[in-house]
């Protein structure tokens, strides 16, 4: 039975890594000691163990230690060993393409499909959605597939964004460039704003945060959806 | 000999559909009366034909009759005979998809090295590019590659944005995305505000506009590139 968080962003503004998330976290992995962390979409190109140190010290307040999937030799079976899982945002085509390099897609949806215990910020979580096509990311690297885990039914757009009004910038708004997705596409989008996380227990998705957010479906009028009450 | 209008948009704020531009393609395309437009990358999923008709009426300003790729049977024949080129913003990973699909990056490179005269727009410039790895669009398909038409030495970020000052949002800046690509990518990458465009001729490249635009290489800071000093 899945068991997962799903977090818009990593850090809202104003606060430290993972600091509004922690008293949930702190009472999601209640019962684990270790967390294993996948870092390969490298924030602005850090090292594999650079990330792993920082979110080492963000679980250190809730006792958890962390282990980065590089310093095992086969991910497969720290996958399907380890107590909790976290995979950290950075570039989301860097990560797919990691996940397909280390062969690790498949083990990683059954050991969430079991309970394994999950968060995903940001590149993290778009991963569990069915592609990764409504990523805000660059494509620095050529994955060999936009197909992701597909833990829940529709698609992730992380740090969901507003159109602003008033601005002057010509190149597309969010919205427009989910509707485009629509044109090519069936699978809903839900866009999270940053501070906005969902909780995935079985087949129950739970919208959580003080946020609304907004569901994008292929030929329908977008909605919002208030916080607590998201079912699918 | 190449002879090519690479702009950053087709619009800026506050004017009509390539209505900055038009003085500098009256002179650019002032020896032929037929343009042929590739609508591929269909912003908002518009249609090739509504595409087209949008194209053709800014163009029938300067008395050049605008005729789509996609009213021709054999795509590649219509590039060879084309006395000029235009391919439209819109999705660079659609566009980049149908001329994969279409099989005609080939043949459209050969003509723009022999000098067949090209205008790019948004997606239609980030093609001329060696990669379309620097696009700010969202991957809603899937290509067979991310290698583009390379007839400049480096990549475009069309309608680069400088950071905001002062923002809350926690999702990255465009230089923290360029910079990502140099973890990985060693092609030099232009960022172009809208407004600014280059002007190639051979070997030779302008940058045009009043505005500066941010060269970023790997490895060294970036730096403000001054209108008309151009060189590669």
């Amino acid at each position: 039975m899945k068991n997962m968080i799903i977090a818009s962003t990593s850090t809202i503004y104003g606060s430290g890594y993972l600091e509004y998330l922690l008293p949930t976290l702190n009472d999601f992995f209640k019962n684990i000691k270790t967390i294993l962390f996948i870092p390969y979409a490298r924030p602005s190109g850090i090292s594999y163990n650079e990330y792993t140190n920082i979110v080492a010290k963000a679980f250190s307040k809730i006792d958890i230690v962390v282990q980065g999937i590089h310093q095992f030799d086969n991910p497969n079976i720290a996958i399907e060993k380890a107590e909790g899982i976290f995979t950290g945002g950075g570039n989301t085509f860097e990560l797919v393409n990691q996940l397909y390099r280390h062969d690790i897609l498949v083990t990683l949806k059954k050991v969430l499909e079991n309970g394994t215990p999950y968060l995903g910020t940001s590149a993290g979580s778009n991963i569990c959605g069915v592609t990764m096509m409504t990523t805000n990311d660059m494509p620095i690297v050529y994955p060999p597939s936009f197909t992701t885990l597909g833990c829940i039914p529709f698609n992730i757009n992380a740090h969901y964004l507003d159109p602003i009004k008033g601005s002057t910038h010509k190149g597309e708004t969010r919205e427009t460039r989910i509707k485009e997705f629509h044109v090519f596409n069936n699978t809903p989008v839900l866009g999270l704003r940053e501070g906005s996380w969902l909780e995935v227990l079985g087949n129950k998705i739970c919208l959580c945060g003080n946020l609304t957010a907004r569901l994008f479906q292929k030929d329908k009028e977008p909605i919002e959806l208030e916080s607590g009450g998201l079912r699918f």
